[in-house]
């Protein structure tokens, strides 16, 4: 059903299959999931998002199982049906338990509400948050004259 | 420029009082947020989220620090300018380095781009990561179909 | 700052002062707003989207007030800045209270948030909300299958 | 499918079954949603987003046929699919004809088009809409620069 | 599956086959969408919606080519099924080749990820794009301070 | 503003130095923009960014112009003030002309506007646009099913 089809390990070019082997190796597992096989009509694409993917998962400051928690919470609050399925997947294989699961969603779940709240009622950025001097003035101005506001 | 405009302590019923003195006191600040002044015009609603939040951020299997670096991962996927400033804060005052923060960011934006590639290239769940077993027998017919198609 | 700047009543063309007038009687005010002066640039645009708009939000099945409700609801879940502005404004002019304001805000958050629990959770369609009998067929299967998931 | 899969009436613990109890009473109906049998996982979940629901759904200044509309409106503007299924159903449930329901999406479309032509045309806020002071001056000073700028 | 179902030719009203047969003769072919089937139970909407596509989408500035690439590119960073499914057939039928398909998702894989690096590490417009005078004076101010800021 | 705050070219490391030195070659140009002095602090991402913006922009099967008008939709769809500023002056630096912005915007919208309809009124794939034939087999039936349910 992909748009241009997936690139079996057999039938990829040497190009693909250096890809290929490395993801492999790197996850230490034989499987090849549908996106890295979708994507391989575009070797370029693949070996730049592979490589990026490589770099911006590998531990660091933060371990890979946060970065996969992050990785699963993006795709959840973004409806990613593919993306959610194989992250939650690769969120497991990382430590990820039942637990860590439905809390992670309560969070991305306030995350939208209270992000939508703040737009709707255009709540403007605390000055100590980084909020510019000039607009402070201008806010404390508005303070005094919301106070009205609310009364319309 | 908050819709309604903002509710100072000095300003507020007992009922909103009530719930600003909650969040000084779990949060161990003298600091309402403008989020919680803005929204208290709704003692419902701001009573509602912050008894929700504090339920949702607080420590379980996953861990303060964790839960403020989704929070912030969402809120910037999602490119709320007034929840990325203050959660960019929260998190920083529950442990957040430059560090951890640029990693974040890192695997927030490969997460967008790569929800897209799955989203355009119309990628297929893997049937390991839950897709049904009918549609995987669809999705095998189509493969083969789809080396057809991939050559139009 | 608007791209392409503002085109104002008396530096229009008459194909948008027609569109101007017609904005202007319909809504009874001598009032342009911006967005209109801004994508003034391109007439065929600026009268299309009128003619839309007119069309659109004139009273049917749905009253005028619920109408600007909905539009204001997606601009605040879509986060637009300047349309939250506007139609909040325009929701007042046609009878929002602060009352409704709220609540109005309350449902966009909830859905948002919910919205994201759904997709987190692979939430799959109930057959009487118009999932097909033969995914029905595999989602009784899973169901089973499922029990025995969630230990893992 | 579910990730978790889904927790039936008669496997559920006590906490869970209180929750559901108080679903098919509240709604006059002995069903629950696959939604709430998804995220019964997470007994907090489910009870916090259930009373969150339930209140904010409840008749106020908003009544209830208007909360569904909107609940409706804002999660087909987010193409959430299991919700745009359960939500029609409920919105049904509470009055909305099949024009009601074309009314709706013709405003869901049109502000979803509109939010994107104030954003590309980085259309600025209108002074009377709550733009600030200090911005307005901002503002005249760029419309003179902009009736220049509009002409390269 | 389509929530009020798809109207066929035969079963459609003169108001409804005569956007139909427009529909027809303009793409050149008898076969109608089931976007246009689903919603041609909104005859206005039907109308309105087919009116609009065609302007917007014939020959101007921009070729028909460019124009359904943009197409496919919002829907495919939208997360549309659907869009992309039927734009990516429209855009091929306009002379989108496989290279130009890669090479299109490429691009907007892209868009998502710096989008969001853009919002997360809350960048300020480069006074050359736009930003006004005033900020600018403020954002120089910031300057030097974020050099301390930075330290933190 | 910016969370960690910019890097000048004179404060920067010499492989943040390198990659300045590489942008302003390969746009010819001596401006770097706030959004690569931004994330200069996590000197990986720059590189990374850069590297991967550089690749995806080049000409090949779209021309450069296309792309950026591409990046440009984009940015507009996800309302990202920052992008919209810095890829319309991009875009104008490849030839965009006012009459391609103006067209390039209504694409946008529409596409965005659509895009809505579709997923609330839950229209199903074409079979012709790769719907499975299983599923197809199920949509006739619903069909049929449908027209019954269009009464209702």
């Amino acid at each position: 059903m992909a748009t241009l089809g997936l690139i079996e390990y057999t039938d990829a070019s040497a190009e693909v299959r250096a890809v290929y082997d490395d993801i492999m190796a790197t996850r230490n597992t034989d499987y090849i999931n549908n996106f890295w096989k979708a994507i391989a009509h575009d070797p370029a694409t693949l070996r730049r998002t592979w490589e990026s993917i490589k770099q911006v998962m590998a531990a660091g400051s933060l371990d890979p199982l946060t970065k996969e928690l992050v990785y699963l919470a993006v795709s959840a609050s973004n409806q990613c049906g593919y993306c959610i399925a194989s992250h939650t997947a690769a969120a497991r294989k990382a430590g990820m338990t039942d637990g860590m699961f439905t809390e992670l969603m309560a969070v991305v779940g306030m995350a939208n509400e209270t992000n939508r709240l703040v737009s709707g009622y255009q709540v403007e950025i605390d000055e100590r948050f980084g909020a510019p001097a000039k607009i402070k003035t201008i806010g404390s101005a508005d303070a005094a004259d919301n106070s009205t506001k609310s009364n319309y």
